[in-house]
Formats: structure tokens, C-alpha cells, sequence
């Protein structure tokens, strides 16, 4: 991060965070978010709803001044639910019932329980709790029922929001929303370069060749893709330095996208720029690039359907794969795959198809054939290409890389 | 956890988890670990390559005197690689070459150097920085390169490990290994127990209305379902408490495991043991049930493929859907959900079929078909049956939780 920029602590708590139970989004979520506004996130702690332990995180999250601390969980209705009390514990303040706050609490109370048709006396005197604030704060409008809480301690701002991931990226959301007005996020630039084909032994020194002493990088490696993201100050000499650091990665190693775009966002806009249609022919990945691709909403635009044809039986019936092409190639072979991308193409109706055929592993290997080794297929109207990954990997590795090769192959035919 | 468990704390380091560039995968898969082991995590503490903030986490994590220190990251052959330097500050010793370490170092960097044909010299310049411990420490055996380090301060005490994933989690049960042939564990029974078809809210008070001060209870909702996992000393009087809590469950609520076994595994288990095949006709889920189930080692077994019939158009064509069937009823209804997956188990020649049609949204729900609503069906021996979905979510939560119900749906017909 270039010098300056404002820095932030995310202290989340909760017992099922620790223990296996509850994999964290919110801290992915707005340490990510933070990041994108040009804050530095110095820690990340998250922590047992345990009032000794969460008292002395908040005490170190302090003493280190932040300009940001961001809270999340511990503010629903039960006694585990500590962060007002450990807040106002060591802002060294008492808790009071803050009137705006019980308001609010009041309001959502009648809904619930005019929806669920329960008793609202009997949820309000267990909700009411959290309308207790640590005196001198100042309660933050609920997304859910639990009202958030927004205070000081010195120069660090701090912010407060329960830990149903819904609640808490609205919340925050709309606090970023006023701290942006506020001017606090610095004014930064950030780019993201993304490089498919070679690895980070190969991207590295591109960059190591030439000044960035203005530009923070980072270098991500993940599904088969190199990613670098540039971030700096909008300012002359460091959005030079940044523009000579992309154009040296543009001329060295095969980028594909520097505007911030996906592989998968480029295949979307580009066949939706050609109102082209799209299919899929999936044998070792058993729908995973289906499933991709119409993670995206509006994807029904493009993506007509396709074919799982994990058995030779599947693939013989529904793509038409010749019995004798199976016998002699094997289903994990370069013909295979052409054939499946055609089959599909045709069973689907569709402009272009996709197809994946490989050995995932962890059995099924042989020497000829090992774990990792994938046939891609691309069939469209200029004709059918075909390429050959064999990276060994474990099985997930394995499967994700392949659905990211076939879509680097589909964008490659694309390409204007 | 029960009274006098072990208690651990995990610091992990590094920009790139901080910056929303990599999401953590150490810590959630240490922490679970532990956990399962009967150990209590109190703090998981992330800290960016900043030689003063990750000095301050050491301490402050090492205030608490937990019995077990985790770290993970920053053993690598950078300047941003601090764990070792950090770790003698706050242990108050000298770095030290440790000669065992160097060995190792060495020999893996000659395996590298002749793999990538590279200069041996030139790597071990740089790599030699990874045998340099704090002083009384003891280097752990490398899973990739970096040798990792066991310390001891206090009662406490520490492991720190590379922060690749692999090597992390190897060079962790190695040590976990270690640990338990020590006694350090603690003997603990886990039991999970899983709940599909109600709500938390109807199991909490089942729980709440029998003793458990000798076990601990974690309750987790997702997926749509709910999970309870019960934790307690293998003694008689805990064991007798965890039995009453599980029998109470299965006595009130629709509990489909007490084993741990997910709906995944008691689908492939009952596929298997009947030796029958199951084919998918995937709509609005675009393929994600197949690749769920395909995700399994060994699902060829049972699993031969399916239809992704993201149109009408592939719904007609390759499931034989009718098109008059498509016009009166619209592609979500009961009707098509039911002639998808007859026309999957055809196509595919399969035992049984599952099919999924719904709105996923964000977009294309109406007053009539809501986001959310949802048809599933399954298809097999004895006839087909339907099941309907109306909870509006995101599409995501949406899409997951279908392909859960139609598990469940086929897991109610292959019940002996």
C-alpha cells in the first residue's frame, strides 16, 4: 500500500469462527472491500465469545491506533454475545439503553413476530439487550433486527455490526458509503493484470526488472492463473511507474485481461456481444463448468445447457462419440474430446461448445494417462480445437483448472 | 469444550489474506482440526509481513498462556518473511543456523535446482535464510522446502510452518501425530448430528430442555440444513448426558445422521450397496449437482452423467420433455420437474434420476414463481416423486440448497 494510507483492524468473534463449524466471510469480505478503498489491513483477529479474551483483543487492536476498527458478530440476544459490553469495557464507559437504538429494536421485534405469529412481549424483553450501546457511541441502522454501533477511542473510528453475513456487508456497506463522503478513503488507483500460461516464476522478474517503489504489487497464483494487482496514489509519477509495470507484463508474459475482467467475465460479454450461444460437453468435471458458467445471473442469455457424460455409454447415446474411437483412442484422448465439443454443439444447437475429458484423479492413472492429464475441446463455427493440459494436481485442483482452461480456449476463439 | 481442555491460538501471516487476494484456507483447516481433537481455539489471529505488528500478535497471543501456539506463514526466503526473526525477538533469543535445518534445506533445493535445471548456488544464496531458528528451537522436517519450528515458551508451546497449503497442512499432522502419541489430546467424543426439513428454531429447544453441562454443544445452520455436533470427556455420566441429547433430537426432529456421514456420503453408501446408477437433469443449477457428486473419488461407480437443460430447447431435445408441457405449466412446475428426470433416467439408462428446475434469480421471478421456488424430482424404480422449494434467497443460496434437496430426495428413496 503506498505510505499513508489509512489502516484498519477487523476483529470478529465467535466460537463457531474457531472451531471448525463456520468458515469466516465477513472478514474475506471487508478486508477485501477495505483494500479496493486503499486501507491497510494490518490484523485480522477473530475470537472465542469469551469476555477476557475479547477484551484484551479489543486492547491490542487499539494500542496499535488504527484509523479503522471494524467489528463484527456479538451483538445478538444471548449472554455469548459480548461485543457491546467488551467495547464499552474498554472504552472505560458504562452501557446505557439508547432510545433510537430500542426504537429500532421495537420495530423489527412487532415484525417478526407479527410474520412468525409469536408473542412480541416475550421476544422484545430478550431483544431489547440489544439496545444497550457503551455510552458516547452512536447506534448504526439494522439491516436485520440487531442495530450496529459506531464510536471513538482517540483517532480510531470504530464500527460495530452483527455477524449474519447479510447484516454485516449492508451495514458496512452503507458506514463505507459515509466514510467515502467523508473523504477518509484515500484517492487510489488500483488495477488488476491477469496472465494465463505461465507460472509466477516467469511474472516476477518481469516486474522485479523495473521501478515500483510508488506502486504496492501483489502477485496471486490460483486455478492455473497468475494474478498481479497494482495499487497507488492517483498521482503523475506513480501512474507512470504503475503504466510502465503493466505495459512490461503486456510485452513478457501473455495477459489477457487488465481491466480487472475474468476469464469468466470475458467470456460472458463476448458471447453476448456476438449473440452467440454456448454449450458444454463435461466428462472428469461432472458439471462444474456448467455450473460456472450460469453462476452468473442473465447467463440463460448465451448458455443453452450440455451434456455430463461421465460413463462411454453417455458419451456414445448423447454426443455421439463413436464406440470405435473410444476403443481406440480411450476416453481421454485428443479425438474424444473433438468429438465431444462437435456432439455438443449439435445435441445443444448451439454456436459454440465446450468440452473437458481428463483423468481427475486421485485413481484411474496410468502411465500413459496419469492423474492430471485433460483434453480440452472447442468446437464453433470456424471448426473444432483441442489442447492438452497435464499438470499432476490433487483432484479439485485438477478439475478447476481444467473448467479455467476451456474457457481460456473458448475466449481465445473469440477473440475479434 | 469441556472444562479443562487444552487451548490453542493460531497466528497466521501475510499481506496477501489481509488484502483479498487469498483466502485463508490454514487456519480454517487448523482450527477445525483441533477442534475435532478436543482442543479449544481462543483466538485465530491474522497479521500482515510488518516485523512490529507481527511481534505485538506473538505477545499478545502469548500472553494467555494458551497451551498450544499455531503459526503459519513467513517462513519463506523473502524480507517479508518474518516468523523466524519475530518469534527469537518475543522468545528474547538470537537466530541461529541450525545445522539439521541447513541439511535439509540443501538437499530439497538440489532436488529443485535439478527438476528446473537451475543454479544450485545461486538458489541456496537465498534459501539458506530458512535454516536460520531461534535459538533452543527445533526444526520440524520439511513438507515442500522450508523447514518449520518447534519452541517452547513457558507452557506454551509453539509450531510455526510454511503457509502453503500442503505444506501446512502436512507439516501439522505430522506434528498432531506427535502430539497424540504425547497424550496431549484430551479423550473426546464428537458426535454430529444432521437435521434436514426444520430450522434451528425448532431444534434449540429440544436441547435447551435437557441437561448438557457435560457436553458442548455447537449448533450450525446452512445448506438448509442443521447440524448439531456434540462434544464431551468419554466418561460415563457426559457419555450418558450426549446420548439423552441425540435421542431427544431423533425423538422430535427429522434427523437423518447420527454418524457424521453428510447426505453426500449416504447417497453414494446407498447407490453403492444396491449397485444401482443414478443420471441428473440439471436446470436451474446448471450442472452443480453433477459436479457435486462427481467431486466423490470414485463416483464412477455409480454416477453416469446427466443433462444440463438450461433451455427449453434442451429440455425438449435431450429429455424429451413436451413442448405443449412447457407452454401449459411454464419450465418451473411439477409437471417438467417430473418429465426431466423420467427423461434423464432414459437417456442415461440409469436406476435413478434427479432432476431440478426453479428460479434462481436475482431476476425472472413473477408474482405466480417466485425466486426461490423450486421443483425436484426423482425418477427410478418405483415410480417418480416430486418435491417443491419456496424459500427466496440468492441465487447462490438458491442453487446449493436445491441441490441438497434433491440429494435428500433420492436419500428418501433408496431407505431399505
Amino acid at each position: 500500500m503506498p505510505p499513508g494510507a489509512p489502516r484498519a483492524t477487523v476483529v470478529l468473534t465467535g466460537n463457531e469462527l474457531l472451531d471448525g463449524r463456520t468458515r469466516d466471510s465477513n472478514g474475506a469480505f471487508v478486508c477485501e472491500d477495505l483494500s479496493r478503498r486503499g486501507v491497510k489491513v494490518m490484523e485480522s483477529l477473530t475470537v472465542a465469545d469469551d469476555r477476557e479474551r475479547f477484551s484484551a483483543c479489543l486492547r491490542h487492536a487499539l494500542e496499535n491506533e488504527p484509523d479503522l476498527l471494524v467489528l463484527g458478530g456479538g451483538l445478538g440476544t444471548t449472554h455469548d454475545d459480548l461485543t457491546a459490553e467488551c467495547l464499552a469495557e474498554v472504552l472505560g464507559v458504562p452501557l446505557e439503553e439508547d432510545p433510537r437504538a430500542l426504537a429500532w429494536v421495537e420495530e423489527k421485534m412487532r415484525e417478526v413476530a407479527a410474520r412468525r405469529r409469536l408473542d412480541f412481549d416475550a421476544l422484545f424483553v430478550l431483544a431489547r439487550r440489544q439496545a444497550r450501546l457503551p455510552a458516547g457511541s452512536t447506534p448504526v441502522p439494522p439491516a436485520g433486527v440487531a442495530p450496529g454501533i459506531a464510536a471513538r477511542a482517540g483517532t480510531t473510528r470504530i464500527f460495530a455490526y452483527p455477524g449474519v453475513p447479510y447484516e454485516f456487508r449492508h451495514m458496512w456497506l452503507e458506514t463505507a458509503a459515509s466514510l467515502e463522503r467523508d473523504g477518509f478513503f484515500p484517492d487510489v488507483a488500483v488495477r488488476t493484470v491477469r496472465i494465463f500460461g505461465v507460472g509466477e516464476l516467469q511474472v516476477g522478474p518481469v516486474l522485479d526488472a523495473l521501478p515500483q517503489d510508488r506502486v504496492e504489487l501483489g502477485i496471486t497464483v490460483g486455478g492455473g492463473e497468475v494474478t498481479v494487482r497494482l495499487r497507488n496514489r492517483r498521482e503523475a509519477a506513480a501512474e507512470a511507474q504503475a503504466d510502465d509495470l503493466v505495459a512490461a507484463l503486456e510485452a513478457a508474459v501473455p495477459v489477457y485481461s487488465t481491466d480487472g475482467r475474468t476469464v469468466d467475465d470475458l467470456v460472458a460479454d463476448g458471447l453476448r456481444s456476438r449473440g452467440a450461444t454456448l454449450a458444454v460437453a463435461e466428462s472428469c468435471t461432472g458439471g462444474l463448468l456448467g455450473a460456472r458458467l450460469t453462476a452468473r445471473p442473465g447467463s440463460s442469455d448465451y448458455f443453452v445447457g450440455g451434456v455430463i457424460s461421465y460413463s462411454n455409454q453417455a458419451k456414445m447415446d448423447l454426443l455421439g462419440v463413436p464406440a470405435d474411437m473410444l476403443t481406440r483412442h480411450g476416453a481421454v484422448s485428443e479425438e474424444v474430446a473433438a468429438a465431444m465439443a462437435e456432439g455438443a454443439r449439435a445435441a445443444l444447437r448451439a454456436d459454440f461448445a465446450l468440452s473437458i475429458t481428463g483423468v481427475a484423479g486421485p485413481d484411474g492413472g496410468t502411465p500413459e494417462k496419469p492423474v492430471g492429464l485433460v483434453y480440452l475441446g472447442c468446437a464453433g463455427p470456424d471448426g473444432t480445437r483441442v489442447r492438452r493440459n497435464g499438470h499432476p494436481a490433487d483432484r479439485d485442483t485438477v478439475r478447476t483448472f481444467s473448467a479455467t482452461s476451456a474457457l481460456h480456449l473458448l475466449l481465445a476463439g473469440l477473440a475479434p
